[in-house]
């Protein structure tokens, strides 16, 4: 029934299936609206008549294949008892985890009740959602997570969080094995709401120095794919290891995930060469690409289409939704790929 | 007689050579001290005496075996007539560039003239360095370069830069050739002052969309090493195209490059396994372990040479030292690489 579903059944439809990253946000103006209705970022997020309908609208604008849940990587560590807040205009700001202290800081005790309106959200969507679209549900790899709740904010380098770490492997790695299962749970019970894919944002693998590539990005990521796939065999599970450069092939071998998501420096050409033929890629437009529009936004979609040579392949970009993307170039966009055979 | 250029005649050494990226720099008291007497930045790179001074200043601390002239990047659009300056926590600001009229905003006129200081820096320091020290000369790549000319400051994703780019792609690849040109003129007139080897900085090659790789970073960056071989064949050139990823193979095939500075997530076992066994690799310890110190440092150092499985390479970081590193650190570093057998 859902094109985006197929592809990982090995149905191949006329066309490729298409979503973007952020596209439930802040460049659609009727999102603006209801954010505005909200005093913190995190109260839209933990809004669950808000959230489905911020989740919807994009859906409702173009004819997308997927929705992706409106929620964000954060909700984790909040749910689990750190302080998060985000101002407009510098990001997320949360109370930095020292990593010494991090089991009796954060606590798993009120994580379900406080992850909660994230579930209801996913069940809200499912039950306005059409059958042909995908319900995608997603959370941050725990790299990327650990990196935001010791730095306390975002950054360049991240070089107070990944210090702590390189200080103190043994901790940060039971902080990483902690978060997998976290993760791995919320992850759960988003299906169990109703999302019947997921997506694994690793925002910051391009952070990790090669020598702890291993211990850091693969491991994490393989414990959450192989509790998911305990649970729910057949689950197509995407990962997003942004700026994972020439560790790709061993992320996605060692990870056994069933899709990923190319950034915009990884050549399809090389994807399709390298990865198994078995992967579902997804990908790559650059997002200031789809903010241009014009010629050269057409261009790069009919690339990309020519690059896959015919494998089944999901249509999106190589990062979000930039916020001064005009509408329009999103709806051309989509329009393009509908027409794509 | 300099163990760091006898590498690139294929002389090993009995231990690596090492010098690192943004070894004179903010992490040294005396270089603060220095800096406390130029208004500006600028300035300071402007002023051949205390320029060769700080550039002198590690090599006086650690017995490293380059010196990299201290300078910046920045230096080639200020030497083109474009206003740069550096504001102290926000990084450069520069009058913004627009494409559409660079050919009349730019102006090569004065260049040799504005950039004279560079090139006395050189001179002094040379005078002032031992034989058995190399002394390395560095630019900006064209597509470096070029975002930061067109968006006017440091940007996390260079959109408007990337923008105008894709959307006027004819002009833009006509300012990367002009850049070309400059950039070639700039290392030769380097060379002609004393620079014995050359380092090509593409801090930004990760933005680079892989549709756009060839025409925006290999072919620029062919053309330079092109005019360099022609101008002083057998100068070592060393290519630093930061997050380039999977296509750092057709980066080094493309552009015969001699050298390669490793980013911090390429794993040298991809290196050593992929990449022309004539080709110097340089890297790639992260610049946090070096904030960090102690036994992970020491661990990473002993991991890198016994990844290099005895190929000739230069010790350096991934990417530049982060203002916080203690010395003392520095200092461990060079030691452990100089007992490295």
């Amino acid at each position: 029934m859902s094109q985006f579903l197929d592809i990982f059944k090995g149905i191949k439809s006329c066309c490729p299936p298409i979503w973007f990253m952020r596209q439930a946000g802040r460049y659609l103006p009727e999102y603006l609206e209801v954010r505005k209705r909200c005093k913190g970022f995190l109260d839209l997020c933990y809004n669950p008549e808000l959230a489905a309908e911020v989740t919807l609208q994009p859906l409702k604008r173009f004819p997308l294949d997927a929705a992706i849940i409106f929620s964000d990587i954060l909700v984790i560590p909040h749910a689990l008892g750190q302080k998060v807040s985000f101002e407009e205009g510098t990001g997320p700001k949360l109370d930095p985890l020292s990593l010494d202290s991090f089991e009796e800081r954060l606590t798993f005790k009120n994580f379900f009740k406080n992850a909660a309106p994230v579930y209801q959200t996913i069940h809200l969507t499912k039950s306005r959602l059409s059958p042909s679209k995908a319900l995608i549900g997603f959370a941050g790899a725990p790299w990327t997570l650990a990196l935001y709740m010791i730095e306390g904010e975002g950054s360049r380098d991240f070089a107070k969080a990944k210090g702590q770490a390189f200080e103190n492997e043994k901790v940060f790695t039971a902080l990483l094995d902690y978060l997998s299962e976290v993760v791995s749970l919320h992850l759960i019970e988003q299906v169990k709401a109703g999302v019947q894919t997921l997506q694994l944002f690793d925002t910051w693998a391009g952070l990790c120095p090669a020598t702890h590539f291993e211990k850091w990005i693969t491991s994490p990521t393989r414990k959450i794919v192989s509790n998911l796939s305990e649970a729910f065999p057949n689950l197509p599970f995407i990962g997003f290891p942004k700026g994972i450069g020439t560790n790709l092939g061993e992320y996605v071998t060692q990870t056994k995930i069933s899709g990923v998501s190319l950034d915009i420096s990884t050549p399809i050409s090389w994807a399709t060469e390298n990865l198994p033929s078995s992967l579902i890629l997804e990908g790559n437009l650059d997002p200031v690409l789809l903010v241009a529009g014009g010629e050269s936004l057409k261009k790069a979609i009919f690339s990309i289409h020519e690059e896959m040579q015919g494998r089944p392949y999901i249509f999106n970009l190589g990062h979000g939704i930039l916020p001064q993307t005009p509408p329009s170039h999103v709806e051309t966009c989509v329009q393009i790929v509908k027409g794509l055979r």
